[in-house]
């Protein structure tokens, strides 16, 4: 591959530190379609023919990927819309991406020098990130951690907080408390940034500071040079390119997106009170719609029960007979299940005032959704939770694709056919030659994930292989092999569902009620990265057990 | 009073649940100075010269004041600017203000009619506010608080969240925790709006709710009528005029602003790590200044040097050395405390690292500061607690008035020339006439005069005297006194200041250091309102000894 092998892209996922997903999406959706807005800084687009489908620009919103080019060209940080002589809509003469080293160069860390250690740039801060993270020898690595977020969510119990059971604080943890070197080592560090790129060949990923404090330049760009890099950047929630869904309804990945449906359904709680409100209108302000029934939906689904039954029938008694919780789902819920978990489920749920609906939703609108078959379904809280696909970081990447557009890796994580890139977690599936399904989308999936490509890391670097381009020799000895452990889900009322069957159609265990339900409170309990947050965690559930929950409108 | 008595303006506080202060003050200033903006819908500004003093409309921005015609005229929920008839810019017909009941009310509680239990109104969730709520006996009266925010702020634990010190959740108490009536009685409420306008001739208050989830109209205005009003709807920082304050400082006033705080340092502190960023923009960004010398800026400042000094130096390695913090104050640090205090606490913070300043602050932009010696400081974070004034609401009502502008009330906190209205905590003050001096804008003030109104109003109630117009033949037995208990601070490192002088000038007991800090951590956990909150602040203190500040960015 001696042609640059250049993928370029957007990092700023779902929900990331700097912005809601709506606000993101449309920045995006502004930039691919080139609206009027930003002619007058028109992005400079510009496919270079003779470099063929190795080399390709992604342009998308006002500057963002000048900053790329520079780095191309080592410009030095002047960023290229200043240059007097920049102008935009043309395409740079063939000379100046070969032009290198004569002018300072763009900030950044530059590639490691022979006797330094060799740098590991990891992409992202979830499960797969943050279990490869902690697991790093960095007596033999430095690491870099790029990341919008400074933390990791301990998503199975995010459901929790929306409703007070648990706090934000509580399920998330700082990535500088899982791999210490971030903070410590002095080649070490986190950048609260976005990718924006990368340049395979060059060893080098572009990176933009999220929206800022002022900073010199704005948007900060800058690079940072890999000997190896790890793609851990996640998914995006699926909208199946329904209207409506970006704008009105919240998902459920990040903290901010649950800290965003507490206050959505305080609010509504307390605008429901006020005088002069119909009928139809409390009605409506107080009906939680949940689209999708996987485990995420219904665990909010049940978590929402279980407010309404013991907090707000206690709290808010002049509208508690006005609040509704609807689950919405094309086909069945909880389909990974076994068929008498999925049973009870629904039978729990109906019990505990949970309305079970089969529908397909075609629009959604401010305040009312339509579904496919012409029915309209009012709410004032809706919560999109189908699943999640590729980002547009990872459709934008010129890199192999798996089946469901993720990036391609073989059995060892790595990305053919480029050289010291490996991909893991959600963004990452096995291509289709390795005749293998591709995961689902599952914490547990990344976690084993991060836990083999550390192990792998560690093993190479131990026999020198750490610096770019020097592992070719060395043997990477056994491929990855995901065995499921099992799915839980909580469905509210001290009830859960424990299904310990290896794959779909397997047989094995499965456990319903409040056994069950002690099981997966003490598993995720178990699982709670750190001691600090382990202890948060056990103190809001006693509280929660004595005092009720929260409600505080903060 | 035959005439009636008119008092309208705008109660959103700063910091209020529904917005930053700046882009509050921003609206109301829109509104006073009439920006073309919204001249198609220019607002309805009338002064009736007959009314003379009494009547009057204080215009602001766009439809808002047109509810409190409604209110007056008997008219119903069609929002004014809808009848096709109502043209602006004309003043109504006497007649019209005369009209009353031949067409349906506005939304809202009529007033109590006979057998019914009375109505008090209590406008904020203060310390004020939710003591007098504490304490009001709900046998005897139906309640409604109306407020902004759903919670009380414990603010002397404020300045700890903005580190981590303490969760921001524990420092917030629900209102409907502290009064239980308000979501359980059937005639009591709570509701989360700001307060308008109040006719204290009609015993009515004019709300709008909060910016909201789609709601019918909007704003969604409605009036509350009353038997005894009590206003404790709390100050406003004071910004001495200078420009760009409110653009850029912090308050330290409600939880949001705490929340601000910490998301603008973790960022400046993850920023100033990118690479390429210079040594003098690192110095900036990591450059915490605090206006104001108070016990807020002084706590702050101490909280700030405990967070670098055992989390910076531990957990951002890489940048430590840059991050300073500077208190300026025009006068002396902590005037109202005892010289030999005083003295420590200077001491202490310089030890600390605290560089303590003289000065004048005449400008603040983007990311300095001027002085009035025309020296510039640069700075990443700007915290502003320069003390309190007159809020905008306050200085709106044509009631009497304190020295300095507050609500002028009598020994009893009554507001004299009008009945059944009542004010207390920072936006009441003893009237000049009174020969007592206004006192200051503190917590325990606040809390004792709720405290001392409360009981007067039970007692007033158990004599019948609940209705409105009905309490004037009962004797109110004695009038308020102010013990002042004496001062504390905490000044970062496990010391504090303890002041227990009555006066400034009386004689008393002071005490610096780590038993100081003993007492100010108990006597504060003491004071907390809840069992629950108790409970969460002692975890909090008990985790962050022992696994350091959290330093999650969410």
């Amino acid at each position: 591959m001696a042609l640059a092998r250049i993928a370029r892209a957007n990092l700023r996922r779902s929900g990331s530190a700097f912005g809601n997903y709506a606000s993101e999406m449309d920045l995006l959706c502004e930039g691919r379609s080139y609206t009027s807005k930003f002619s007058s800084k028109s992005p400079y687009y510009h496919v270079n023919s003779k470099a063929g489908g190795n080399l390709s620009y992604i342009p998308y919103i006002k500057e963002q990927n000048l900053m790329n080019l520079f780095s191309l060209r080592g410009i030095s940080g002047t960023p290229y819309y200043q240059h007097p002589s920049a102008n935009t809509e043309r395409a740079p003469e063939e000379s100046e991406l070969e032009v290198e080293q004569d002018e300072p160069k763009y900030a950044g860390l530059e590639a490691t020098k022979l006797g330094e250690k060799p740098r590991v740039v990891v992409l992202g801060t979830g499960w797969a990130a943050c279990r490869f993270l902690k697991g790093l020898d960095t007596r033999i690595y430095d690491v870099v951690c790029i990341s919008p977020r400074n933390h990791m969510v301990f998503t199975p119990l995010l459901a929790s907080t929306c409703v007070g059971t648990l706090e934000f604080r509580s399920v998330a943890e700082p990535v500088s408390r899982i791999q210490k070197a971030l903070s410590k080592d002095p080649n070490s560090y986190f950048f609260l940034a976005s990718c924006t790129g990368i340049d395979t060949n060059k060893h080098e990923v572009y990176c933009e500071a999220v929206n800022n404090g002022g900073l010199p330049r704005e948007p900060y760009q800058f690079k940072v040079a890999y000997d190896k890099l790890v793609i851990a950047a996640g998914a995006e929630p699926l909208t199946f390119g329904i209207q409506g869904v970006k704008e009105h309804a919240f998902f459920l990945r990040e903290v901010n997106h649950a800290q965003d449906i507490r206050k959505r359904l305080l609010l509504n709680l307390m605008l429901s009170e006020n005088p002069g409100i119909s009928e139809e209108e409390k009605k409506r302000l107080l009906h939680c719609v949940v689209i999708g029934g996987g485990p995420t939906g219904v665990e909010f689904s049940g978590e929402l029960s279980d407010f309404i039954m013991r907090d707000v029938h206690e709290r808010y008694t002049h509208v508690k007979d006005y609040v509704r919780v609807t689950l919405i789902e094309a086909n069945e819920i909880l389909s990974s299940f076994d068929v008498s978990l999925r049973q009870y489920a629904i039978r729990h749920l109906t019990k505990s005032g949970v309305h079970l609906m089969k529908g397909v939703v075609k629009e959604v609108h401010p305040k009312s959704i339509v579904l496919s078959d012409g029915s309209v379904v009012p709410y004032g809280l809706l919560v999109w939770s189908t699943g999640v696909g590729p980002s547009e970081f990872v459709k934008t990447l010129n890199l192999p694709k798996s089946p469901g557009g993720r990036i391609g890796v073989d059995e060892w994580l790595r990305v053919p056919s480029v050289e010291d890139v490996f991909a893991l977690g959600d963004c990452a599936g096995f291509l289709e030659q390795t005749k293998r399904p591709v995961l689902p989308a599952l914490a547990q999936v990344a976690e084993r994930e991060g836990k083999f490509l550390v192990e792998l890391f560690n093993k190479i670097g131990k026999q020198n292989g750490g610096k770019a381009l020097s592992a070719k020799s060395i043997p990477v000895g056994e491929a990855f092999v995901y065995k499921h452990l099992g799915s839980m889900a909580s469905v509210g009322g001290y009830k859960a569902l424990v299904d310990v069957r290896q794959s779909k159609d397997a047989k094995g265990m499965s456990l319903a009620g409040f056994v069950s339900w002690l099981i997966w409170r003490s598993a995720y309990l178990t699982r709670v990265v750190s001691w600090r947050n382990r202890f948060y965690v056990a103190v809001n559930w006693a509280t929660t057990l004595v005092f009720g929950r929260d409600n505080t409108r903060i």
